[in-house]
Formats: C-alpha cells, sequence, structure tokens
C-alpha cells in the first residue's frame, strides 16, 4: 500500500518494543486524553523506566503519530480489501461502510486515539495524516460517483453523503459499545442498510 | 424546563464571574483536553490568581460538570423549542434535526467538551447527564415512533435511526468547520434531508 505518509514511515518504530510502546500509549491516550498523558507513564505501564520509551520514541508527539499513522493506514485497508470494484455500487458500499464501522468498533480506544487527538499533531505530521483522510473518504466517494453514474443512487449531494456515511463510522468509536449494540456484526449491518439509503440506492 | 438533572443545580455556578469561569474553561478544555487543562491556568486566563476559581467551583470536575450540564441543557432545549408536536412527523423531524445539528455546529468547541469529555465526570453527575441525554435522544425517537405509526416513515429499525441521526449531529462538533461546509444552515438543511431518507420517509 502506498500513501503520501510512507516518505516520514521511518519515524514510525517497527520493532516489538515499539509496537508494545505503541499499545501501551493507546490505552493511556484512550483513557485519559493525549493531553493529560506522560511517556513516564507508558514507560511505567510496560515496566520500563521514565528513559525506555526515548529510543523508540524522541517525543510523545512522534509516538502519537506512529499510532495516527498506523490507526488510519489500517483503517484505509480495512476497506480497499473490503470493496470489490468490480461489482454493483449498492454491494461496494455496504461492504466498504460494513468494514469501516466494524473497524472502528473493534479498535474503538486506537479509533478514540486517532479520530480525537489530530489536534496534537505537528503541522507536517497532520499533513500526512490528512492525505490518508483524504484517501478514505476518497474511496466512498467514488464507489457513490459509480453509483450515480450507473443510475443505481440517487444522491442528494455527493458530499454531503460522503461525509455523513464516514461521519456515522468514525461516532461509532465514540460510543461503542452500548446497551443497545455491543456486537459490531450487528451495527454494520445496520449502518449498511442505513448508508444505502442515505444515497438514495434504488436496489 | 425540567430534567432529571436540576435536583443538583446547586452546584452549577450562576454569577456572572461564575459564567466567565465556564467560558474560558470551554475554551481551555476544547483546544487541550480536559485532562491536560488546569484551574490555575483558567484562573490566568481571567487575570484571577490561582485561587480564583476556587469560591465558584471547588474542583475542575465540578466545573466540567457545570459545563457539561448547561452544555446538554441548551441542546435539550434547542430540539424541544424547534418541536411541533401538532406537526406532521417527517416535519417534524426536519424541524428538530435541523435544530440539533445547528446547535453542536454554532457551538462546536462547547458541544466537543460535553460529548468528549463525560468519562471524566464523577459516577453521580455522570448519572445525571445520561438523563439529559436520554431524554434527548428521546425525542428523535418519539418523532420517528410517531412518523411509524402514522405510516410516513419506514424505518428499519427504530433504535438504530435514533442512534444514527443524533450520531451524525454529535460527530459535527468533531470537524466543523470544514473547507466544504462551514455554513451551520447549509450543513443542517443537507443532514434534515439525509435523516429524512434514513427513517423512510414517504413524504
Amino acid at each position: 500500500m502506498s500513501t503520501p505518509a510512507r516518505d516520514i514511515i521511518s519515524e514510525v518504530g517497527t520493532s516489538k518494543a515499539a509496537a508494545r510502546i505503541r499499545l501501551a500509549a493507546i490505552d493511556i491516550f484512550a483513557a485519559k486524553g493525549y493531553g493529560a498523558s506522560t511517556t513516564r507513564e507508558i514507560a511505567a505501564r510496560l515496566g520500563l523506566s521514565a528513559g525506555g520509551v526515548y529510543p523508540h520514541y524522541k517525543t510523545k508527539e512522534s509516538l502519537l503519530f506512529a499510532i495516527s499513522l498506523e490507526g488510519h493506514d489500517a483503517a484505509l485497508a480495512a476497506i480497499t480489501t473490503a470493496d470489490q470494484p468490480g461489482a454493483q455500487p449498492a454491494d461496494r458500499l455496504a461492504s466498504t461502510i460494513t468494514a469501516y464501522v466494524k473497524w472502528h468498533a473493534h479498535n474503538h480506544a486506537l479509533a478514540r486515539v486517532v479520530q480525537y487527538e489530530l489536534r496534537s499533531l505537528s503541522p507536517e505530521h497532520f499533513r500526512a495524516i490528512a492525505a490518508i483522510r483524504r484517501a478514505t473518504s476518497g474511496v466512498f466517494e467514488n464507489i457513490i460517483e459509480a453509483g450515480e453514474s450507473a443510475g443505481s443512487f440517487r444522491t442528494i449531494d455527493t458530499e454531503a453523503a460522503t461525509l455523513a456515511i464516514t461521519s456515522l463510522a468514525i461516532d461509532v468509536s465514540r460510543w461503542f459499545p452500548s446497551n443497545t449494540y455491543a456486537d459490531p456484526e450487528v451495527l454494520a449491518k445496520r449502518y449498511a442498510e442505513l448508508a444505502l439509503r442515505i444515497v438514495g440506492s434504488t436496489n
């Protein structure tokens, strides 16, 4: 997979130790918020000394960036894997939104960090993540446009439909699980049905 | 207006000084996150000494609760004011979702605080806010049920439709404004159209 962020992939630790640090950081950032968390706490969670994170991530921000890059890449990969460009637009939309909702439900702690802590990234890192976000919206937008061209979708406004569909899935990470919806499969099925209504699918 | 939180209204400062403190706190909480903010910073923003917040709010959490209570009450008031119980369900849904989206767009900093920082409330305070949230969802759910009974809505699942419609509006506070949507009126109009599709309005 190639994204505009690849040129700074070298900033993302690829070792097992770095991966353990990211997992601990996701837990702590999701529970307390990025701003209230310290690398010292993250190190302590892993039984490391206060300086134990430094060889892998020089700053807390570089750790947030690594998590954001990994998370956004994974969400994009989930929908590109689910997409079947040769299929009918309604089937394509259903399978991609199902994958996107399930990703946000299964990975709700990670998703909260990568969706709600963007303001804390450096401008350069923010631009790299913004490019992946545009690519993600682009997958849905292309499917919606394909459905419009084929006459199988009757959208009111392509941009609003794309925004609403991605927004619904992202917001899952805020509240999931709830008393009513605790099964990602059930929720994803319902939201796929609603996404087809949003685009005015005639199937 | 009466909500289940009224019995603890006494914890919410009603003076002008308390209102100024809440406004400064909303700015700081929205920018940095609640966990990373201090009452010292909030006081400094207003030119007060470190202890200047204490006479009004004994703890940072009581300040968050006051903001959450005020914000949730205001959002609920916006939709109950917009609702016209004697009107057609489609008109009722359009006017309430329009008001709810506009509230989240106009008050996006406040909305981010009250929607995303709930985890930091004490259990008692959380329960008070949860009651207002249930009342808010209840307004939409009642309208959707009225539409179903009248045969003017064909929902797939009332709970999923209620969740999706409220979720769309809440998520506005995460991203608003964007390059494409910076006018609350334009966004609210589009989302009202999409909400009618979500419930399968036959009008």
